[in-house]
C-alpha cells in the first residue's frame, strides 16, 4: 500500500469542497462505509474502514475492510468468494462516511448468513414492543460449507 | 418515550433470526444509521442512532439522531424543515445498524450544504493522490440563510 491521506482539515469549508480526500477518522482511526449494490442500489452492508483498508481499495479497486471483531484488515469475500469491485467510491460531507456502489461476485451475496444484503429484517412496533420480521430468507450458499473451509 | 429495547444476545442465532428488536451498541451507546431516499433509494446520510433516538423514531414515525458533536438528540429537519418521515424501518444481521427508508419534507435536501445527499463526491485516485469530486452542486436551500433563524 502507497496511497497515504492528508489529515482532515479543521476548516469545514475545506472539509466540505472539492479538493483532497482526507478521511475523518473516529477514536478508532476508522471512517464507516455503506455498501449498495451498482446494479439496482439495494443497501447490502455496513462495516468500517482504516486508513490502510482505504488505500487497499482505492489501489486495487476491490472492496477491503477492517474487522473490528476480528482486529485484521477484511478483504471481503476472500472466503466465500464473493468479492466486491467497486464501481463507484464516494464520501460525505464531513468525509466520516464513504459510499461505495459494488459489483458482487461468486454467489451474489453478501451477508454472512447466505443472504443477498446483511438487511433481511424489517423493524416494526407490535404490542408495544420493537420486533423484527424476516423478508427475505433465500441463502445463496451455506454459510456451514462455506466457512467451514476458511 | 416509552419503547425499550432487550440486551442484544450473545448467541448469533438469537441476534440474527426474527424475534425482539435488540440493537447491539457500540461502546458510545450507538448504532449506525444508514438513511435512503423510499423514493428512488439514493443514499441520503449516515448518522447515529442512540436508544431514545430509536425509540423517538419508531413511536414518531419521524427520524431522530443522536448528534455527537452537539451530544444531543437531533430532531433531523427541525431547523431546515427538512423532516424525515419514515416508510420502512430495517436492521442488519449483528444489528449494531439500522436503515431507514425515508420521504423527505420541506426542500427535498438531506445535507446541511444543502444539497440533496451528503455524498455530493466521488473520490479518485489522480496523480497518486486520492481527490474528491464534486458531481451535484444544486442547493436546494441556502445554509446561510436557514442556519441563521437556528
Amino acid at each position: 500500500m502507497s496511497l497515504t491521506f492528508a489529515s482532515a482539515s479543521a476548516d469545514k469549508e475545506v472539509l466540505e469542497n472539492s479538493g483532497a480526500f482526507s478521511p475523518k477518522f473516529d477514536a478508532n482511526g476508522l471512517v464507516t462505509a455503506v455498501v449498495t449494490d451498482s446494479r439496482d442500489g439495494e443497501l447490502l452492508m455496513v462495516a468500517h474502514m482504516n486508513a490502510e483498508a482505504l488505500a487497499l481499495t482505492l489501489e486495487t479497486g476491490i472492496a477491503h475492510y477492517y474487522s473490528r471483531s476480528r482486529d485484521k484488515i477484511w478483504k471481503k469475500g476472500e472466503t466465500s468468494g464473493n468479492l466486491q469491485t467497486v464501481k463507484e467510491f464516494r464520501t460525505d460531507c464531513d468525509q466520516d462516511a464513504v459510499w461505495l456502489k459494488v459489483s458482487v461476485a461468486g454467489h451474489d451475496a453478501t451477508c454472512h448468513t447466505g443472504r443477498r444484503s446483511c438487511f433481511y429484517r424489517i423493524v416494526e412496533i407490535e404490542n408495544g414492543q420493537a420486533v423484527t420480521k424476516i423478508t427475505d430468507d433465500t441463502r445463496h450458499f451455506d454459510p456451514a460449507e462455506t466457512y467451514s473451509k476458511a
